[in-house]
């Protein structure tokens, strides 16, 4: 069996979009798939609603400006039109952003959040979606060393 | 062989360039090479003249937007100094990404158009290149699968 | 021993961070690293001071404008945030990128300045970090093609 490893780095509704593909379709294959999220990615991984937890003054302020889970994603460019891609993927049938982060976990996708960008994030786990990995770049590069597909997105 | 398979998502001018001299370098020194262009990357397959087709309004819109082919790709960053980056290239004998891609076609460099995207940018087969092919995601990780440099730009 | 090898096409803080974890992770854990600047990922090799060169008038102007060093990088988003995200790191003792730059090559991690990029930004070696070496194309394809783990940040 061969492995899929994905840096999930970039929040954006495009990428991630991307990545997600990607992921279900490598692990559709047959492939044992990892997605690291890191720095803006872990947004993807965040729980829709405010999860009240005690912070820094400077961590709650920059937590509140990143988007919360991948409905609030926006394109990497032309980011206004956001919400007519939306309309239009959902108008082809093409699958919800968090219909595919579910469809990947129910085929053993491996989310992994990077501990130490949710420290400078200031992101605690309470306000990660449950039954996530957490683990660091040692982790990440055993697991790539053995991948066949490797992608920082 | 080796093979090496690149995801061209980004439709800017400075990846889109990066992206060339990679796949060609490759290609010249013996690898089987396949670029998969998707998302925004689909714009740099798209013929620079307009071309009619019956899409509904807001595909229309959408597209009308979107650069056609790579005479019109911009700069990721500093957009403005585009021109100014082309021009400096000229003069430093760099040739010019449609010749890059021509070049890449040449010496045999796959192109294949990602026909997911196609739907959801409201791209038709008529607005890209003659001579390229058309496949989705399984395409793509049987390719990558097998090849020693995998990127995504 | 396995081989790793990145490209820093990008001269954005975060995305610089990303890539020097994962290198010197990679380096930490006994691979042979190779990182390939190039594009805006040249503006991370400049030293921190202005070098008196010779340049034509655009080149100068093009050179004034861009980041000279890791210091001078800016998030790729939220831009205005870097100061607040570089303070972040700090208090979380997190390594400040220059040093992360200076332990990765103290590791043995490969520094590559791509010369065709150098040429097309107006960039001399005189301006950038003494003891890297200056390569093109073909060398990073065939370290590329020998390493495990590829990524183009």
């Amino acid at each position: 069996m061969t492995k899929t490893s994905l840096i999930m780095f970039s929040g954006d509704f495009d990428r991630a979009m991307a990545g997600m593909i990607i992921a279900n379709g490598s692990a559709a294959m047959g492939n044992d798939v990892t997605i690291f999220f890191t720095f803006w990615g872990l947004n993807l991984l965040r729980k829709p609603s405010k999860v009240k937890v005690k912070k820094p003054f400077m961590e709650k302020m920059f937590g509140g400006m990143l988007p919360r889970g991948p409905d609030q994603a926006k394109l990497s460019q032309m980011s206004w039109a956001t919400g007519m891609m939306k309309k239009t993927m959902k108008r082809k049938n093409v699958r919800e952003l968090h219909l595919l982060m579910d469809d990947a976990r129910a085929m053993g996708v491996k989310f992994i959040a990077c501990t130490m960008s949710m420290d400078v994030m200031g992101i605690r786990k309470e306000e990660l979606l449950d039954g996530i990995e957490y683990a660091g770049v040692a982790t990440y590069i055993a697991e790539a060393d053995e991948s066949t597909i490797n992608l920082f997105l």
